[in-house]
């Protein structure tokens, strides 16, 4: 069995992936670290094959240097790392010799959704985005709706109709990112939801991905964890792991 | 048979409802009247029992007026009217003993959509509302969005989450009616389609009305045209004709 | 504060209750009992002002005999209770000049869907109920779907439409239940849902309903605590407590 | 411009396309054939280059024939032909070096639908099938949804969950085909929809189509047109002319 510590293992997803961790055949979890623990410490002292970290965008960044300067395998939960600290992980990557995965979402489904959205929007350059979230999510749009917007227009072989719209009330026809309206709901009752809406003349075609609990994340942890053995080099993105 | 006359009867509400009323084995279509007819002479002329009237915004109240004052039985279908022009249409119906239907919408799901949505607000006080509609009709939001929330917020007892959304992306929560968020999209693919969405600590509800064609407004018109026969006075708005 | 005894307290609806007690203001959690505990001589020593029932359908009838002819306000979660026992309770309650509410379904949303329903269908004979729900729910239909369907039929002022369908694989068009085709998915990714659509010409209305954790029958819960105290019968459904 | 004959012309299909490929700037509609026309004789005498045949099954396969046999470029919009037809097509055109292109389904977004579902099967084997026609639809499950069924099946790396389900109304999981559940709806209110709903441990993703006029199946048709010019071969399916 492949030994595995987690860092930030006593958040809402470290919680989720300790429990997937201890459940699965393949990975041994050997320690769970929290806020008071030294990451440098323990993996010398406990030498593990595998670190997952979920531990938030202040630490993430010096914690994957220390992994992957240790050349233990790396699978970084982070959605705040910037372009210029993952191309230089990517570098450290390369001249260790090590794998490590950076992924801001680990649910297949998310994941498929956007890709499917690109593909779409090659055929059907009309597309909306609406995302339902929680209300304790203040923040609007998300990172998957505006990652899904870029990936759209990037996309289009067509430009969006140029017909002009009219907003008696301001902010009626949503946000506007890469080129595609995006709206944002914040209701409770739900986790997370997202559709991308393509319209053609006499069709429309909606992509809908929810999200009912943490669980959604785990097999595409596992998937990150099997993958990463045998890597290295950095891969960022789930998307990328998907064959 | 009750005999009617058509008046706006070229146009697309005017053509799909000449074609009905010739369809029924109650009503017997006498004329269609276009822009270069006169409605009053006709009505003096042919004597029709009832009168549906599809013109626009600038001569319906006028059309209204001649034949409330010539006490012929009239189904209006506007949504320009202002609350004081309808207000004097109604005591003209009640100093002429006449009976007139105002309907800005006809489409009993539309109609049972609202209705629902009033009652489920009186539960559920979060609400937000996605109306998605051709690209063709370019203001922002439907006015059957913004009466929906009215309706809402005049139901709901006790007020939204009072929690403070950030859009980073101005205009991502919408646009803000009766205290309820609406998104308006707009694409090809779709002629009328409205969500409300309802959200509640571990559940949610959504109201959905779709229009594929204008076929969809005939069960109510003729439901009015029925009502109306029997009616000496002004009822606006068709939900007040459900029982 | 009013004080509560919850039975049946260490199930899954059983745990998400006392929580939800326990953070209320207005009722006051004096104990807890499981399967080795005696209700008739809790109720007797501790004295509560109601009584909260999760047991099975084996004890439950049993239970709710045990508090009605002690005249201690009950609530009663369950589905298996059969008419003959609701209306022998029933009796119970006006000879004790007591409260009691009876409820298969304290889900808000849930509630309001099926009332909706029985109100469209009035207006729309034609409709088909989906229902998808986790794979651990072995039987199909659900109690929820037929229970709809009934309320539909009930509801239909015409016969649905006559035409057959032909299905070239057998259960194709579903189960028909009240003369409503219902269809049953089982899927991971699911807690419990329901669609009722309704169609009509030119036009399709969908009312839907998702829950995503038990907490949805929270609010049901204490509107039932609240109702009942002031009750001397037995009301059978929450949605006989709406207003 | 491209000379074109349409042969079938007058029915549903026949008369939107007329009027699509009168409307291009590519393509020249020279004539359009009926019941009593003779295909062969209009063939030799206007020598179009191209022909679209929407006739029906009984003559759709010998129309096939007699245009590959001429080096005529054809597009044969046609779900009944059988697969070792097809594979004679096929063969014809090899001998002839035409090109000819024969589709069931032109819509794009049903297209991509199936190929989406096809992908996210590899991914999420636990999937059930959704679709909702119109009632003069009479026969159930639809094409689209067996073929949707067999894609899904050969992608699944996984098999399905052994669990078994009860139906205690015959019906309720639907017909099974290909390994996978299909649920047939028949309503008025619909042309054509379809969702793939996949669900895996908490997260579901659904894929949803709607049709609402002919006009959805107008790209795909000249998407056809464009590529059968250029073509020596025959291609099955307009989803291996995606590129």
């Amino acid at each position: 069995m492949t030994t595995v510590i987690i860092n930030g293992a006593f958040g809402k997803m470290g919680t989720t992936s300790s429990q997937t961790i201890e459940a699965s055949k393949k990975f041994q979890l050997i320690k769970r670290l929290g806020r008071q623990d030294n990451l440098f410490s323990s993996i010398n002292e406990l030498k593990p094959e595998l670190v997952i970290d979920f531990t938030n965008a202040n630490c993430v960044y010096d914690n994957a240097k220390i992994l992957i300067n240790n050349k233990t395998k790396a699978i970084i939960g982070a959605s705040g790392l910037t372009e210029s600290q993952i191309t230089h992980l990517s570098e450290l990557c390369i001249t260790n010799k090590t794998g490590c995965i950076v992924a801001p979402n680990f649910s297949l489904g998310a994941i498929l959704m956007m890709k499917f959205s690109a593909i779409a929007a090659s055929y059907f350059s009309e597309a909306e985005i609406i995302e339902t979230h929680h209300q304790q999510k203040l923040d609007a749009p998300s990172g998957t709706a505006t990652k899904t917007a870029k990936l759209i227009d990037a996309s289009r072989r067509t430009s969006k109709n140029a017909y002009k719209s009219k907003e008696f009330i301001a902010g009626a026809r949503g946000a506007i990112s890469s080129n595609t309206n995006i709206h944002s709901l914040r209701l409770p009752g739900f986790l997370a939801s997202q559709q991308v809406v393509f319209g053609s003349p006499g069709e429309n075609l909606t992509l809908q991905h929810n999200s009912i609990s943490r669980d959604c994340f785990m097999p595409g942890l596992l998937l990150a964890c099997n993958k990463v053995l045998n890597l290295n080099h950095l891969i960022y993105g789930l998307e990328n792991l998907l064959d």
